[in-house]
């Protein structure tokens, strides 16, 4: 069916167009597997990220904007300025069927601009716009002016992707965002906008996407939704959204609270999906051509955390905002939500990173930081007061954080700088730069695995292994007992979620959902009547591998590992207590390493082979 | 004894040094004087406050840093972008005093810089420094860097000048500040040092400020801080600061309150400096040489308005985040405070701002605003919702405004631009464009007349009437009795203070002196031995004269008037019940123009060639 890319250079606002080959579409597919070839065969190794070298992809793939359900996202591609290698991300809301409706499947963004620029694409048509009137503006307004200059005021008509402050002011854990509230937010892929200086793009246009068997297409396009449809988690995900995940965590002691120093939070409650419901929500909502509408719409309506209707909190912000930081006021996670969206933030790293500080803070006064950084820390602080559970200073970090502004300037640079300039590198939970998510793998013990081996460092997206250890999907397991055959499905799921992100689809699909759901879809929409299951989940282990081998090339951030916090320290409460992740993490990793073929993290040579890398075949251990 | 002004040129980041001829210091002295004359024959009519012709003047005087009481502050003087007129403020702390130590009398800055930069000199030497580093920084860390930098932590050594985010976002109501907490705020000139992009200056030196008479100099600064240490308000103001007015301005019923709609405050009591003492206060202090020590040093220790050791806040910041805003929280206001002067705000200016913002507010909620702007209102407020006495949406308002952030964008613009755009002009209380200070005229009818004829526009430093309407200096008189003498007094004052801050010193001397204190000091430094009292007054008139003739040169901005409200609208409450200024203005200004030798507004030619303006006679009426 042809996938078209635009290729923009922001350095003289030129564009060319041009079609991905569709032997490459067989076998990297789209989205995030499409984003790792052209980003591994374009982006030069040892590039600083922010500089003009470096590349973002935006990408759609063959479902995207299709009959297909849950197909209303995008994902995104670029070396992080986070961790150094490569990062990722994926979004949901309009962005992304439009995209594809304005003409083009993908956009990739090269050079840099001198200016601020902002890009319309309507109908096939590019043109670029000065955006210095939008720069510093928040991502709520920037929309708003965008809309009101393409004459487009409905937000069911075209859609908007845009940076924030945080993106601008290079922030790396800044957040890409669409449709206002909905962010591409890990690996801090804003920062690289930011960088080049573009603000934002408008898509819109009336592109029908084409599939190559209609037919078979809506029969295939059926059996999934109905199986979606069925699923008792699509309907809590509708009625309660992602945060109907705080009680069930919380109750298996993984909650991770107070910068992972604890499994359980008192207020899970009262932070928890269904208080959310019955307090504060306006209505759900879906992406586009979405049955689940796990999206919150809430509100604040008074007192110092008034909130105007606006999109969230989802499970992961409720979590690091809340209890990571201690707080259990939802009507303060809300505001704090809407102003990390508006500025453009990543929530999880910026909860971590706040937690961060209120660790260090904690530090500082206890005479447990070298003499001069507590001191250089203090006086940073100004009139921020960061105390475990007080929401007041979270809102004035954010705003510092987003200007770089004082203190703000350090956690900018995400959890893991922050901890290590002043002198505690341990305070930080990351892998490879990436602050982790809210499950603690030691009252999840797959997830230590899963957190450990993920590509684009630590993030709950490459292989959820929440969805066995705690949900029963495809089986129930105990997350506290050691079993090797959850290496063998962290590892399925690694490759089944790369092509997923490639399809682009929505990871929620995967609950009712497995891998030759697909093999039925994409043979229709793309005429590969030959595919198989096994093709197409070889197709996600070459994407899984591929990514990998961009740390190998750059030298750095191949090592699987996990935080000194969560590998020492035994959990001290919950149900989970006395649990930590040393003694999985060493059954697990040997065997991962074994099913994958890798050697120390680096794949081998026979494994590039096996699975269709012959192409740097060199890099292979 | 030679007045050394250093000229930098930020197009090339080059300077040059030159002599003041004796003749010109003789006519206008130094700091404003010498400010407006240069300002006059070299800033070119007609060009945009924010383009590479305006210049900032940052000038000391012939007693700064001299053995003279009060002589530790410094005047900056340049086109205003927030008036289009003449703008200039003056300041205290230690940077007058430290720039003459440095080497020089005065800074011109000239052009405009590509990128950030910041001046260092010390003994004579120039430097330029990149700022990139330094942009987006607040004030106090900034200070810290630049300290660090120059390897000068200790405050009591060398100076730092600086504008903060405001001022490099071009807010026109953003301060040059100095020494931290201090500030050069009105008009809204560190916008045109942001344009310019020059960050800060630091100075330190040996140099020794030396004057011609040794022995008549010691004699005569020794009568005049006799007279300055025996006066009761000198006392007052050590003890309670500038904050010592609460209760008294609030007990003439011409405390300005929910945005100059009522006269008193029920709350003014815990607002007061009274309170601040003994709740609050660290320390008083004093600026460089000073007796008098009226700053405050305080501090919030707990809650959500915790703010560390800093100074302030002073009455007119008091009264413009407090009563101006129904605000009756002093911790409130003390971290408003902290935030306003570290993001470099004029906080006179924006607690007018704000105020404005709170009426438009709810304005559009009673449909009292065009409906088109309403929405457009209420849409930008995202979540701040302004209700009158709330400080959290004032904190968020801050931190928008300095980054131009959604309302923010509007906000910078200051009070008058505001209510302009939202179809509400009479909601801002101000003159030629700069907002009004805290005395409500219809309380204090001769402030009316002050007001209305400053020539900088709204503030209460060219004549302060309050001196005799309510503190009872030289003589008290009924505040509400309409009297003519009232008119003879502010003309003498401006003309007064015009002298004082081409000297430069302190305003708090001229409760305890007169004219004639400053001819003997001024023989004694300068060598001007045939110096008489009315050649100083005359100078003084020439300088009012002067500043005036900017205005008129520019074909706007010499109308002198009062806000409609304050004219036609009776106060509704307190002592002043029923007053308005329309009946005092029907009386005194008619008689002003008289006194002066104007005509509507402007110097008639028979004027200008008495005060000695002959090379600017074409301009006169």
């Amino acid at each position: 069916m042809g996938f078209k890319l635009l290729r923009v250079d922001l350095t003289d606002w030129s564009y060319r167009v041009e079609e991905v080959p569709d032997e490459i579409l067989r076998k990297y597919i789209g989205g995030r597997g499409l984003g790792a070839y052209l980003a591994m065969k374009e982006i030069p190794p040892h590039i600083n990220p922010l500089s003009p070298e470096n590349k973002i992809y935006i990408l759609t793939g063959p479902l995207t904007g299709t009959g297909a359900f849950e197909s209303g996202r995008y994902h995104v591609v670029g070396k992080s300025p986070l961790t150094g290698i490569l990062g990722d991300s994926n979004s949901g809301g309009q962005f992304g069927p439009w995209l594809r409706f304005s003409g083009y499947d993908g956009i990739v963004v090269e050079g840099a601009s001198d200016e601020p620029v902002w890009i319309s694409i309507v109908d096939g048509e590019v043109a670029f716009h000065p955006a210095k009137k939008l720069w510093g503006k928040g991502v709520v307004y920037t929309e708003k002016l965008i809309r009101k200059e393409m004459k487009t005021p409905s937000e069911h008509i075209g859609s908007v992707l845009a940076i924030g402050p945080a993106g601008e002011n290079l922030s790396k854990i800044a957040a890409i965002m669409n449709d206002k509230y909905r962010a591409a937010g890990r690996t801090g892929l804003a920062a690289v906008l930011g960088y080049k200086k573009l603000k934002a793009i408008f898509v819109k246009g009336s592109r029908k996407i084409e599939v190559v068997d209609k037919e078979k297409f809506k029969e295939e396009s059926k059996k999934v939704l109905d199986k979606i449809m069925k699923h008792s988690i699509s309907e809590a995900l509708g009625k309660f959204g992602t945060a109907v995940l705080v009680n069930i965590i919380n109750a298996h002691g993984a909650f991770p609270t107070k910068n992972w120093t604890r499994g359980t939070f008192e207020k899970a409650f009262e932070i928890s999906g269904e208080y959310l419901a019955e307090k504060y929500l306006v209505s759900n909502k879906g992406c586009w051509g979405c049955v689940i509408r796990c999206a919150r719409v809430s509100k604040v309506d008074n007192g110092p955390y008034r909130t105007p209707v606006s999109e969230g909190p989802e499970y992961e912000t409720i979590w690091a905002f809340g209890a990571n930081n201690l707080i259990g006021d939802m009507e303060a996670i809300i505001k704090l939500n809407y102003l990390a969206n508006d500025l453009g933030f990543d929530t999880i790293s910026l909860g971590n990173t706040m937690a961060v500080l209120r660790e260090l803070y904690e530090k500082a006064q206890k005479g447990e930081l070298p003499e001069d950084k507590a001191k250089e820390l203090l006086d940073l602080l100004e009139d921020i007061k960061p105390d475990w559970g007080d929401p007041d200073s979270f809102i004035q970090a954010v705003w510092r954080t987003a200007y770089r502004h004082g203190i703000g300037d350090y956690m900018a640079e995400g959890a893991a700088r922050l901890a290590e300039y002043f002198g505690s590198p341990d305070s930080a939970i990351h892998v490879r730069g990436l602050e982790l998510p809210a499950y603690d793998p030691r009252g999840i013990n797959s997830m230590a695995l899963s957190y450990a081996t993920s590509n684009r460092g630590g993030c709950h997206l490459r292989a959820y292994a929440v969805s066995f250890d705690v949900l029963g999907v495809p089986e129930k397991f105990d997350p506290l007992a050691i079993d090797k055959r959850k290496v063998e499905l962290v590892k399925y799921q690694q490759d089944y979620f790369s092509v997923i992100d490639s399809l682009v689809l929505c990871k929620f699909n995967t609950f009712a959902t497995d891998v030759p759901d697909y093999v039925g879809l994409l043979q229709a929409a793309m005429g590969w009547d030959d595919l198989t299951s096994e093709e197409l989940l070889l197709t996600g282990e070459r994407i899984y591998n591929l990514e990998r081998l961009f740390a190998v090339r750059e030298g750095h951030g191949y090592k699987d590992y996990l935080p000194k916090r969560l590998m020492e320290e035994p959990i001290p409460d919950g149900p989970a207590k006395g649990k930590r992740a040393k003694e999985a993490m060493e059954v697990y990793l040997p065997y991962f390493y074994e099913l994958r073929g890798w050697v120390d993290g680096k794949p081998t040579k026979e494994t590039l082979k096996r699975v269709g890398l012959e192409e740097f075949i060199d890099l292979g251990a």
